[in-house]
């Protein structure tokens, strides 16, 4: 595994790889990496000759009160799991190679960015959708690997890619739970024993809700309901937002169908956590 | 010349030449050309193996009460002289084909875009941005030349390929005058034969005004009202804005220095016309 910090050494790298036509899976990350991750540099390593992981968080991108020490602590852990998954290449930017100082160029996925948890997070997907941007015209990968966990990441990223023509392919992967149920994610990590219990009941709402539109049940407002009366009865987790939308453009729907997807943001404690289910 | 449409039949184009490494000059135009167009084709054939040609515009890219017919009814004209210029291809997209339906993804120059000229027309930049955005994925050109009578496009376009880590080069060229030394633009055909006895006193005022800096008059208030002075004697002229502002960063100057440009804009009858010039 070579690590490299400079956008100039890897181009030149990924410029000898064009030549000898190596196609690029590319995995984007912010560190404190978890099975999830894992499970896309495994899938990369089959589907590419050539797998690439990016390690970068810049401030702006991490919610209110959380750490950013919870994804720096964590990088000699990284690097010893990316080392033992044997992937080509590490990319770790140093943040003002990536946004220095006078950088004024933002990608902005309109009607996409200011939805579903874009509005407690209001630049949050023009920070992502700009980092995106960026690491994908320095890295020239074939394929990115996003998981359904971040479904909005996901649609963002697809869009951007279609619309400025980018020669990228989006492939989504499975959401990873642990054995409760709890989709990971970084910052599972901070929950105390109480949340832990209340946790896998955000993913428990959406199966139960998914099997109550499959018993005929698809007003949104119904099934919305019907996952808060669940939801309440878990003492840590207060619901953020609940929404039914379409598959593809995202889109708020009254009436929920096979094409739809069900999101949930709820703040367990302190920790958001975000979830969702296809009712394909 | 081949005449493209097709953005998949282009990319398969470019893939073709970038196998030969042959070096691309790529500029951008909205059609209805003029000298100025077909000076940077003449650079760009002294300097690249291969010369690409855009005519595209979209509606939202024109002014108020604009004709687009202008640039449409130019077309078979545009045609002729390219093939006489023997420019290797000229790219003509569908505007359905550059800005589908359900199109999400706009490129926004925060601090560039929303001063001078992007004052009266908010929409205009971010419009420009994300075209040339497109366009540079779609031509994959080495080198773009931009016209330094659009010199607030062309430091946004500088500033979006560095930002955006696009791997291209922006060359600026000399704007190109008639014996009036009027700038050369499209909708300088639209003027009155009244407006063209007033039109050239826009370039006059800023030689004056470079002039009258050179003779050690360097707060840009004292220049402006110099300069509106000399433009307050055509009739037919009405000063919409004159600004000092550093070559670079674009923000507003109280005191011009030898890296200042003075910008303005005019109106000249119903016609918007601007021009600028480097105190250099």
């Amino acid at each position: 595994m070579k690590v490299i910090s400079s956008i100039k050494a890897l181009n030149n790298y990924i410029l000898s790889l064009k030549k000898t036509k190596k196609t690029i899976g590319f995995i984007a990350t912010t560190g404190a990496l978890h099975e999830g991750d894992f499970s896309n540099i495994i899938k990369s390593k089959k589907e590419c000759d050539i797998t690439i992981v990016s390690i970068f968080i810049n401030p702006s991108q991490l919610f209110k009160n959380e750490d950013i020490n919870l994804y720096l602590n964590a990088l000699s852990c990284d690097k010893k799991n990316l080392k033992a998954l044997k992937i080509d290449i590490l990319f770790l930017p140093k943040e003002d190679s990536i946004f220095p100082k006078n950088y004024n160029t933002y990608i902005n996925s309109h009607n996409l960015s200011n939805i579903l948890c874009g509005i407690t997070r209001p630049a949050y997907f023009e920070n992502f959708a700009t980092t995106m941007c960026k690491l994908c015209n320095i890295v020239s990968p074939n394929i990115i690997y996003c998981s359904e966990k971040e479904y909005q990441k996901y649609i963002i990223l697809k869009s951007m890619v279609k619309d400025l023509n980018l020669n990228i392919s989006i492939k989504k992967t499975k959401t990873v739970r642990d054995t409760l149920g709890i989709a990971l994610n970084s910052k599972n990590a901070l929950l105390s024993s109480r949340e832990m219990l209340d946790a896998p009941i955000i993913y428990k709402s959406l199966k139960m809700a998914k099997e109550y539109f499959n018993e005929g049940y698809n007003l949104s407002e119904d099934i919305i309901n019907f996952m808060k009366d669940i939801l309440c009865q878990a003492v840590t987790l207060k619901v953020d937002y609940i929404s039914i939308v379409d598959s593809e453009t995202l889109s708020e729907l009254q009436t929920a169908t096979k094409h739809s997807y069900i999101f949930i943001a709820c703040y367990c404690g302190k920790n958001r956590l975000t979830d969702n289910i296809s009712l394909k």
